[in-house]
């Protein structure tokens, strides 16, 4: 995992967006909230504040307003990126975060954080911010048209459009883990049937490696995972013991996720996809190859789009918060 | 088909693109060429010229340029955008047009008409300019995330992310014809199996028509078609007179954009899709209904976006082209 020991925005390639002015990123998770400060004349990440993440709205904004006060230099940021795992309106406002005790309804994040800390704040999807991050520090570098695609338990992306952050009607672009890719195939999370994160996404795995075991395939996936989920390391293991189960699996993941990203790349004409989150992150190299190689490719084809692995940029969801908010107080 | 009597840019939502300086918008089509002038303080659609469409690169140049000259007001024109139905780079070279005799090399036509006519010259895709136009004279008015898609011979989109026609990296943003819907399914145009323009262009309805017929199935389709192509009124009739092999045919069409159409409005939140070509003008409503109820409608399902019909704006070709050019003028 590289440290992040170069400029964000190299000179040659974006001149009008080097001279960021100091900012502090924040990513709020589910067991952490995280800031860091970008430095503006040279556009790294410095200082780091961490802190567990609470129950209860009201607890998490106090939390996140003390780590970034806390934060060195803050008082020089010109403002504050923050991103969240929920869905964020253009206003700032939180819908839901399903990952955070107590976040049921809709909360005003932009404006209250405004309130405790008198500066500018921006809230963005964590998903779009790790997608910056790639896009800008990361394997998007130099890319206008860039789909970053995140597989861990859920399958989720960000994409990039001539250049910039696209954010649709209900910022909700890039949820390419709910494109159906077998309409009479496996349930998924949300409720409909046959999407790609039924097949890519760890849950959905996990799932269907207990129907199947219990249907009477053997099952070594099972036996790992015991009584908790599959995580990325028992699908690991998995696959380095020829287990059949696996093997399945997996070959069935590859073709979902081939034939998602084969017809973005098609509709959007994406010059790259890069791939991260846990499963890509642990499984790598071969894993991407049976990706790209895979029969079920969809639209023109793997020769139309590079595909790639994510740099797994340290605290990307931090850095790419902070970008957002650059690009956004422009 | 409504007569494009009305601003094209609506005062109250978007105020900074009113005063669209005089340009002239040029249609150059597999049979003929046609220009439009945009009257610079309504916006609306004024002079028109038409000339057949000659064989051979450096003819049509040559009439492009004297259709251009033939436009009441020219004098005052700032410049000219011309859409082309071919794949047009960023720097307005057109690399091929299959529909033109004699075009199958990359020409520079915006160098080429600039020289010829010493004022700008924009280039952009056929099927772009008329989605920009429906986005700003048409169905999509309003609505910064929009698809355009038009269902006529084969399958073309054109694609507005976040209030901009999104461009891609090869200008092939919007290839939605190509995305595949079934990995095993019909073989399409471009050589490749289960794209969507194999099941809902006319062509790939055509050559399963055909195909259908020769294996026994009684078809009234190819009867009225004969020794020609399966024309949109074939169909239209086919569905009126209950032929089966029709009703069948044409289901699967609607399965099929119903299915990439969902897709994609999941992957880019899309706030409407607006459906225009000669098929979907002539089996208008109902067959857009069949569509909108698919069973195998993708990604959350119909509730999450807004299907209508293309308004069939008069010369939408030549008045896009112009549009995109007054964009790309600034």
């Amino acid at each position: 995992m590289p440290e992040l020991n170069q400029p964000i925005v190299g000179p040659s390639e974006r001149p009008a967006e080097v001279l960021i002015d100091p900012i502090v990123g924040v990513d709020l998770g589910g067991t952490k909230i995280l800031a860091r400060m970008i430095e503006p004349s040279t556009g790294r990440a410095v200082g780091r504040v961490k802190a567990q993440t609470p129950s209860g709205v009201e607890n998490v904004l106090a939390t996140v307003a003390e780590v970034v006060r806390q934060v060195p230099g803050w008082d020089e940021a010109v403002g504050i990126g923050l991103g969240v795992p929920g869905l964020v309106e253009t206003d700032g406002t939180v819908n839901r975060c399903p990952n955070i005790d107590g976040w049921d309804e809709p909360v005003a994040v932009a404006a209250e954080l405004i309130e405790r800390l008198g500066k500018p704040v921006v809230v963005a999807n964590d998903v779009n911010c790790g997608a910056v991050a790639e896009h800008r520090a990361g394997a998007g570098r130099g890319m206008d048209n860039f789909l970053a695609v995140f597989v861990g338990t859920g399958v989720g992306g960000g994409l990039i459009v001539d250049g910039k952050l696209a954010e649709g009607k209900r910022g909700m672009v890039g949820e390419i883990g709910h494109v159906t890719v077998d309409k009479n195939g496996r349930m998924c999370g949300c409720g409909e049937r046959g999407h790609l994160e039924a097949y890519a996404g760890r849950a959905g795995i996990d799932a269907e490696a207990r129907r199947r075991a219990k249907a009477g395939s053997s099952s070594l996936l099972i036996d790992l995972a015991g009584q908790g989920s599959v995580r990325s390391r028992h699908i690991e293991r998995g696959l380095a013991e020829n287990d059949q189960l696996t093997i399945e699996l997996m070959q069935e993941a590859a073709d979902a996720l081939g034939h998602a990203l084969g017809n973005a790349a098609t509709l959007l004409d994406l010059e790259r996809i890069v791939l991260g989150g846990g499963v890509m992150d642990k499984l790598g190299e071969e894993f991407l190859e049976s990706i790209t190689s895979s029969e079920s490719f969809g639209g023109f084809g793997p020769s139309v789009v590079d595909l790639v692995l994510a740099q797994r940029i340290d605290d990307a969801g931090a850095v790419g918060a902070a970008i957002v908010a650059a690009d956004r107080f422009g």
